[in-house]
């Protein structure tokens, strides 16, 4: 193989071909059973190393699948058979400009990190998903992650003011800039983002930040009934806008409980936790404001806070769900989102598509933006169950069409959704997706079978 | 000529072949000289007859320029020889969805239409080009429109969720729709926004909406330097975001005092408008701090206001002074934007051009997120002039580009900039945009001309 031509264009230790090495590459955390071996892993350090590397897949049309930090859920980052996972976790430098307020990162950088380099200097980048702490801002930009504040903060893309990335053929091109308004040319950066490493690979993020975000007021609310809940989820959402808006349902809750013994309330059917981050003593209206609406809905509990680290520990229950379900069993990890006057519904079908299926499924979602994650629960040495699991997996994803919805609203399509996005978009967009793609990627070396 | 079977399949009364008619669809507010006389008009009731058209032409490679309300200032919806221009004045529905916080509205409604009807639920579309009042909707979305809000609140793209865009060969397709969050696919939506109708024409929008804007505070404050000016515009948004700040230099301000004798002070270099919307007593907490800092930088008058409509009495000043500007004579109207720490270099730079060119230029801007509107005076009965104002025009964009700026900020590229174009974004970025456009519109017929 031409493998030695690769190395030769690439620094020291840049490409990995150790068979262990690769083992730890080929999948990203969906676990896709489907998984090939790579070639080999390039793990790069700048833009050129990028550039290099799809330079020669190009030559010999090799597969790269682009790798951030492998936390994706849709197995994005699956490696295939013979081709080349290419890496950017060692391509981390940030630099903070206050006076625009942005700053440009290399994808590598860790959410988590992005943020606490800016907070640094007083400001905020908003998009948090709930892996903040082991996800890349290179894979948020990717797959257009979303995270706990969009109900009030919108998502990546809102934040991506522009980016350099390398095309198919390894030409590197720059678009947008550190401007809020930029109506020069086609929007290719937002084309960009979102796109799964599927047009190209992006090497560097423009990022437009926010002044720090306030101290926030926290409500705990507990309903002995879904219908109740949801209700409660839009009566907030009707009211005001909460920097946060999330649901658990009983089985949620439990797990957590049983882990963090924090005293939720174990009878609840759910249980939402809001925030408020409105400036001083707005704050504490708005929380006010919430806690009225839990009430006149019937909570059977309801608390609030003023005290931000008692609003982060519970923020933290929240996103502690995920761990906690999986004590219960391997987790198939569901993001379907519906319009909001939807949410009901979708909360409904998803328990009666449990029921149908004979599997556990605990739903928790961020409610205030209709994205809820249902966590089917199973176990992967019983194969009926499994296959009871992936059926149910499934349905979820019908039902959030029918109801007028999308079968992935933060995690992206990757490998594990892809066979229902064409009834999701239907045959003119699935055909307008390929003429995109076949344009920019004629050869179809980029993450090939992720997306389409 | 198979006009009759375009008449065909059309309503009664959507196709104007009268030469008078024709004449007032050939240009928008460019005024572009070399806009061509089109074969018809094709004023669309609905999807289906923008469809039609589109089948027609894409059946007989016709040109098609779609056209909003013609108010455009780049020239995206000139006429060309032969084509057809493609109206979507009639299109004129809105839904509002409170629950969801969305609208979905039809291209022709203005922008000024949208926020009224938003606004009788309590609701408020953002988005605000000082055109707002004979802007559509549409062609904000095909421009990716900005406007004095977007310091704060982001651009027209930032609002739009989904819509309903015809293809070049007459295929309807929806992309997107009333989620905040949606990571399905390619980011199509976007793509859209700001393509000036080169790849499709949109039919339909799903709009994003705020719950109503609180009442603002206003600060207007002159300066006798224009380096306190730019001081002053660098030290509000370094400490907080307003809502809104506004630039006028002494041509604008005495044009505008002229007209309106509010009491501006004639002998200032600079003046500026701030706002903030900050919730309750916070606005005037914000308006001090904007005050404290223009003083600081040694401001001639410094004038704050909580009254809301002695406030928008000034931003209507602001948005006056293009029409005040234009009675020293016609207007070249730039829209070049860069990063706010080079303001005051495009400021002083605009100025040296105006001098070496000996034309009179007046600097309008949003100055807080750096997009200036140099207005470029000139007599057309004068030739010489004339060619002095047009070379003004491209020098400023060179020097635009220079300061690792844009071209257009929020008006687009349409024909009169796109000789500047590839200058901005370089051969690469062009030749993706050109892979783009022929792999959705490969006959070429949707707004040939324009940016490409």
């Amino acid at each position: 193989m031409e493998l030695h031509d690769l190395i030769a264009r690439l620094p020291d230790g840049a490409v990995l071909t150790d068979s262990d090495l690769l083992e730890s590459y080929r999948q990203d955390w969906a676990r896709d059973p489907d998984a090939g071996t790579p070639l080999a892993v390039v793990r790069a350090t700048s833009t050129d190393d990028v550039a290099a590397t799809l330079r020669f897949a190009h030559e010999h049309t090799i597969p790269v699948v682009p790798r951030g930090a492998g936390s994706g859920l849709s197995g994005g980052a699956t490696a295939v058979d013979g081709g080349i996972v290419l890496s950017t976790e060692r391509m981390r430098t940030i630099s903070v400009d206050p006076v625009t307020r942005t700053a440009i990162v290399q994808p590598g950088l860790l959410n988590a990190e992005v943020k606490r380099a800016v907070a640094e200097q007083g400001l905020w980048y908003p998009p948090d998903p709930s892996s903040f702490e082991i996800c890349s801002i290179g894979g948020n930009a990717a797959t257009n992650a979303g995270g706990l504040c969009c109900v009030k903060y919108g998502v990546t893309t809102d934040y991506v003011l522009g980016m350099e990335v390398v095309l198919a053929d390894g030409t590197v091109v720059r678009l947008g800039g550190p401007r809020l308004k930029d109506s020069a040319g086609l929007s290719l950066t937002k084309l960009f983002v979102g796109s799964e490493g599927t047009l190209g690979v992006i090497t560097e993020l423009t990022l437009r930040l926010l002044p720090a975000q306030p101290p926030q007021s926290t409500v705990v609310a507990s309903f002995a009934t879904l219908s109740a809940a949801t209700e409660a989820i839009l009566g907030i959402t009707g009211a005001l806008r909460p920097s946060m808006l999330e649901f658990m349902d009983a089985v949620a809750i439990n797990a957590v409980e049983d882990e963090l013994r924090m005293g939720l309330d174990r009878k609840a059917a759910g249980l939402l936790v809001a925030r408020s981050d409105a400036p001083g003593e707005f704050a504490r209206h708005e929380a006010e404001i919430m806690v009225a609406v839990c009430e006149k809905v019937g909570a059977t509990e309801v608390f609030h806070t003023e005290d931000p680290e008692e609003g982060e520990a519970f923020t933290a229950a929240r996103r502690f769900a995920i761990p906690a379900v999986e004590k219960l069993g391997s987790l198939l990890l569901e993001d379907v989102g519906v319009p909001l006057p939807r949410l009901g519904d979708m909360i409904n079908g998803v328990a009666s598509i449990a029921e149908r299926n004979e599997v556990i499924i605990s739903v928790i979602a961020h409610a205030g933006d209709g994205n809820t994650h249902p966590l089917i629960v199973h176990d992967p040495a019983d194969a009926a169950m499994t296959e009871r699991a992936h059926t149910a997996f499934g349905e979820i994803m019908d039902l959030a069409i029918a109801l007028g919805g999308t079968i992935t609203g933060e995690h992206g399509v990757g490998r594990l959704k892809k066979a229902w996005l064409p009834d999701q978009l239907g045959p003119d967009v699935m055909a307008l997706t390929r003429r995109i793609k076949d344009a920019l990627d004629p050869h179809g070396i980029l993450n090939p079978g992720s997306i389409l």
